[in-house]
């Protein structure tokens, strides 16, 4: 028999993968709560109806489809896996808009798949993490959303950098530079800056088709030098024909005042060649990157003015983040951030020399369970050093030994397995140490 | 356009439910944490390799098939979603046996999904919650499981019954009514017997080509009364010639000592009747009822000897219980036993009467955060009455009112949403109050 596996881009998680996963989902939640959101799930099949033509044409044949099964041909509706949670979630607040309660703060944990070729880094299963708020164009949201992110990097330890840029600025500067209708060409390469750098990007305006003139005026706004506050003061002279680009630039001011007001502990860059691959944002565009190592974004998103639009339910504003699981994991392991007790879960282990002691063990281990403390007994009276190796795999911190000698002295031996001290003591005593320690 | 709907089977979880959902999850989670679980989690495709084969004939005709995308035909293994967490475990535990350090004790919260016809408390996706020790072929393992039973639903509130058996005490009463090749034509009927009663088991067992006398002899069986300790009694004057039966018994006396020993909080009944469909169980067998609801088992499980044989790997032996999350959701709905904190997420919200007083709201509701609390504000200085009804939507138990006067002041009016009590006070003492309630 060939030896079991998984399908290509799939992946197991083993208990310590998957206690530093755990560690990342809950300090993330953890800040949702913090600021009130609510957490929902949407089933992991939808209609092929409710996918398809959301993602582009490439997204499309990237979608995992799921045969029929038990039902008539064409009996039921072609289903199909969901490929992010932005479509389920502007399916579901169309599908329950009377249940629903705006502004709506939701966050959503829960894994997507896409057909693509699996690659380092890129996996056919993995889980997103969003937070959105809808239902109110106020920039208290992007503010809010903001606060969050200092929030999780701070505790996750993690120095960061929240570089903004706004959809409406970049409207006004193609609408000055001559070239309003070229929009999405123009922040299509210039979101490459970072990638492939400015003369390429300009080869590629010119390539797209826009004029040596728009290119040559694009120039200077690249090159915007200076503090964010300055930034905007020069662009305001640049963008000062263009209603769009000047309501862009109060927007990001505004923006920064409420920062200021209620004191957001963040790196924030205003960087005008931050455009992101997704077309429907409309307002603030938002990428997080940490500072210390090089990792591509770990967090991003925007503002977006047409959520629900293509399910029949106009004017849904909104706009949301989304967190990257994976490469915040991969951060916290190369700048070994990760705490040392987040692989710890049981407290106290039992070992015993023989039956009788390991029947002992077991009513001490409830008492010292129903204190709270996470407490395991080696079920078996094997070799002693079967049962420390044991321990030690789990890291557990602390073992508690029970010979015939512990037993009718009515003590157990705690044995420190960080420092290697050891004594015998009565079993409150036990309970009394593990609580302190 | 039409609505936009969810494939059949399948269901979106709300706020609310997501809440009394977690509620359920959390506490499972909690307990299986105070034993020293750990948690793993395995990808939603398997191939249909490991998948076809393990369900019987009924059962891989139920496998959601994904058709191969962006594969050359034939390129790649062909999948299927997930059908439950044992055979992923099994898989997992064969791939990984070097990793893995036995025993392996492993928890699993996870959808799994069937193209069963859906129908009233059945689904296509549900999830699953699979607690498993394996690696040892102690008792305690058991007892350990039933441990765990006493602690969630005392936790959650349920009174329960767990009914336990062992096959191999089924085993045994099959050698000695002289049917011992019949004992899965046994089982199969009698574990129908809280369905359909004794009249038709009886009935089953004759059409499934028991003979007559043999039935006859099963019946006292079945009818055993009294204790569990005084039903192994006379099981044992009854098994006398079955060496497998006699093991039975004194497994099922060994496990109630280990019980009494470590002091476990639980109802049990030994139930002769108690088989459960799957065929794969060895030793023990566990069913959990609640007490004060007609309702199907919400829990249950057993003991199997041979968990990864069909991987190629034998000889493991472990036991494990399977949580219901459905019916667990059920029970506590129906008995009205989730507590009224499950819906609190958020504990104030600041509601202002302009911007001004918005803007000094933000950094108020900051201070507020800072000290752990969760603290929202409605972000736009709408009409109070429509503020107030989303605090009321979300079950927010006390909102902070800003007005010129509270700016001025450096005050904020709180508003307990309980009693309507309000008063208007500096922010630390409003902090104080929320610490303290």
């Amino acid at each position: 028999m060939n030896k079991p596996n998984i399908p290509k881009g799939t992946r197991d998680f083993l208990p310590e993968q998957m206690a530093r996963r755990n560690y990342i989902f809950n300090t993330i939640r953890d800040v949702f709560h913090l600021y009130g959101f609510e957490q929902i799930e949407t089933p992991a099949m939808e209609t092929m109806q409710t996918l398809m033509g959301k993602y582009g044409e490439e997204g499309d044949k990237l979608l995992f489809r799921i045969q029929n099964s038990g039902e008539k041909a064409g009996a039921a509706p072609e289903k199909g896996l969901r490929y992010d949670l932005t479509v389920p979630f502007a399916r579901l607040v169309t599908q329950y808009r009377n249940e629903i309660h705006f502004p709506f703060k939701r966050f959503q944990i829960q894994p997507v798949w896409r057909a693509d070729r699996p690659q380092k880094g890129r996996y056919r299963e993995f889980y997103q993490c969003d937070v959105d708020i809808i239902g109110t164009k106020s920039l208290i949201a992007e503010m809010e959303l903001m606060h969050i992110v200092a929030d999780v990097y701070h505790r996750l330890g993690i120095n960061v950098c929240l570089k903004l840029n706004n959809r409406k600025i970049l409207a006004g500067i193609a609408e000055v530079i001559g070239e309003p209708d070229r929009l999405i060409d123009i922040t299509t390469a210039i979101d490459k800056m970072d990638k492939i750098g400015k003369e390429n990007v300009n080869t590629e305006l010119i390539d797209r088709g826009l004029s040596t003139e728009a290119v040559e005026r694009l120039q200077p706004v690249l090159e915007l030098q200076g503090s964010n506050r300055s930034k905007l003061a020069q662009l305001r002279d640049v963008l000062a024909e263009s209603e769009v680009g000047l309501q862009g630039i109060s927007e990001v001011e505004q923006l920064f005042d409420l920062c200021d007001a209620s004191g957001v502990d963040l790196m924030i860059e205003l960087d005008l060649t931050l455009a992101r691959g997704l077309n429907y944002y409309t307002g603030a565009i938002f990428e997080v990157k940490a500072l210390d190592v090089e990792m591509g974004s770990i967090t991003g998103g925007g503002r977006y003015d047409n959520l629900t639009g293509v399910f029949g339910m106009p004017d849904v504003s909104g706009v949301g983040i989304s967190f990257g699981a994976d490469r915040i994991y991969d951060v916290l392991t190369e700048l070994d951030l990760f705490p040392d007790d987040v692989l710890q879960g049981t407290k106290v282990i039992f070992l015993s020399f023989g039956e009788d002691e390991l029947r002992y063990a077991l009513s001490c281990a409830s008492r010292v369970r129903a204190t709270g403390i996470s407490t395991e007994v080696y079920p078996e009276p094997a070799k002693i050093k079967k049962q420390l190796a044991y321990a030690d795999a789990k890291h557990i911190p602390y073992v508690a030994i029970v010979g015939s000698e512990e037993m009718q002295n009515a003590a157990v031996t705690l044995k420190n397995m960080l420092t290697g001290e050891q004594k015998s003591m009565p079993l409150n005593e036990l309970i009394d140490i593990l609580h302190r320690s």
